[in-house]
């Protein structure tokens, strides 16, 4: 053995076993070297091209509210093409409607499972509080419906381009609580991703405040639940995420768009500082690369450290929000019937 | 707006609601630019230390069973003065025994929880297969036995420098198969982390193969599933993960150690490759910087796709295996008490 090996063997005996006597600590960070990222061998050949796609932009900073309009109306154009395409794959049909005076999108599969005749699950889109107002908030709500066989009442919230905080999260609130005076709540589960699941953590935490029962149960995917840069994976999957790339774009802006001036820490922009106890049952969703893996594992072990029951699922190498896009991956399939699944569980029928 | 912005606003929305329509691919794999990784701010100040080491060594490749066994006895060493102030701790008595013919630790609590009177957690250690044999294999289930309050038999199964594949399975096999005699399976729960994962696995496996019943419970924690190369954190979390930190240092070779010329793909190395239909409920533990995080999904994906009961745990900030080294940290505690409760829920009193 060399003299290196030595010194090397050693340095591992000193830190292996006895790792709690390392005195060596790099507080202020590590240098993580540059790095090819492949394409993972396990994930479904129809998930491949979104997961080896290139980053979609997210260094935008828009400067006013026009601006951010017009980043709005480009991100929703396709939608207008894609959705109807998915509708009719999935069999979905989409009614639009007012709920307590809140636009919403009815979405019905063509056969409900037995099990859901009588439920309702409510969905709150993602988009950072500001994409995805009218139709193309829908699109995880379409999914649902057809994988989870069950009607998707998709709630089109006002977005902060038109109202700031508590703008999105009122009328959440206002379309839940009408809800329930023809739906008993051991009937309903709340679901979205993103943005969409810290809607869901906060209409619980709002339902408290307001008196409401909360949800049978409750999905909040991969979960927009702290809006400070908080969470090990902001660094570590910074430009790996493909889907949202990193905080420090749009995303930043958006949440300060939002807050309109509030602390972000406040519990209602970031249901994680709140008191968790009570919870209805939670099913949370995340990838291997998502920039929001630490927030959604973060989320649910404070849920279980509050006795809340709560489970995870995590899929290999999808971004954030990535298992909600693409109809024909079964990734797409297992997801939304896991939550389905998960529901089935804690719902009346 | 000036031209660049509408440049990459028009990108975007090209790519973002239609994602799908993406037609660029990467499919040979991305650049990821170097970075710095802070301490994640949400671990607790008792697991700080441990998440801000710098990497242990891992470039290490020992060239004959002789330096195999200088690098086993130099990490072995430390446990020596660790592990009883570990017992002492926790108040966890150690008793060496043989249980058909093999060497094992008996550990068992100050107070053995009511509910786990009757039962037994059974424990495979990790180490690639070659480290820890003997006393230095025990730190988990030490932790197990202090945490769960339950007794617990640690296997000190025969490691690949004296033995390669199958000895150390043949060795978990023959203590199962004799443990069965005195307790029936469904007070039987079996666990271990990384090769130990990977061997628990492999148990229920050989167990259906010669006609014994699967265990009532079991726990591969963050479990080396897959021997080959497979998984996007293997990628992603290379030098990131500060304990195991690489796949291509004495990982790599002490899987070629083991397997002694065999598949690395063979189930009973690779048990992620095995059928998985009618395992036993498993719960599966990892961490945002865990090497093997993706090896852990993928697995708990494979058990869920094929109809088993599988829970998930993945703790913000930590490496591989990193739960099972510090008592004082609550993520420990948090750790092996929802494997606890998860164990319960599905054995025999």
């Amino acid at each position: 053995m060399s003299l290196h090996r030595i010194a090397v063997v050693t340095a591992f005996a000193a830190s292996a076993s006895a790792a709690l006597a390392q005195t060596a600590s790099t507080e202020q960070g590590r240098e993580i070297p540059a790095y090819t990222l492949p394409v993972p061998e396990d994930v479904s050949p129809e998930m491949r091209r979104l997961v080896g796609a290139p980053p979609l932009p997210w260094d935008i900073h828009p400067k006013s509210i026009p601006e951010w309009k017009e980043l709005v109306a480009k991100v929703a154009a396709p939608a207008k093409t894609l959705l109807p395409a998915m509708r009719e794959k999935l069999g979905v049909t989409q009614e639009q409607t007012t709920i307590a005076g809140i636009n919403v999108f009815v979405l019905t599969p063509q056969t409900i499972a037995p099990e859901n005749q009588n439920r309702v699950f409510l969905h709150f889109h993602g988009g950072a509080y500001v994409l995805n107002p009218g139709e193309a908030g829908t699109r995880e709500g379409v999914l649902m419906a057809g994988f989870g066989r069950a009607k998707v009442i998709s709630v089109d919230y006002r977005t902060s381009s038109d109202a700031p905080y508590p703008a999105a999260l009122d009328d959440c609130v206002a379309v839940y609580r009408e809800l329930l005076k023809t739906t008993p709540p051991q009937r309903i589960a709340v679901f979205g991703t993103s943005t969409g699941g810290a809607l869901t953590m906060a209409l619980v935490l709002r339902a408290r405040q307001e008196g409401l029962p909360p949800p049978a149960a409750i999905a909040p995917g991969s979960p927009w639940s702290d809006m400070t840069k908080t969470g090990d994976t902001f660094y570590s999957h910074n430009l790996v995420d493909n889907f949202q790339v990193s905080y420090d774009g749009y995303l930043k802006d958006s949440a300060y768009l939002y807050a309109n001036g509030r602390d972000l820490k406040d519990p209602m922009l970031s249901p994680i500082y709140g008191d968790l106890k009570g919870f209805p049952p939670a099913i949370l969703t995340s990838g291997t690369r998502d920039l929001f893996l630490s927030l959604t594992v973060r989320t649910h072990r404070k849920l279980r450290r509050a006795g809340v029951e709560a489970d995870l699922q995590v899929f290999e190498g999808l971004s954030h929000a990535q298992y909600t896009i693409n109809p024909d991956a079964p990734e797409t399939r297992e997801a939304f019937a896991e939550i389905a699944r998960f529901f089935d569980r804690h719902m009346d029928r």
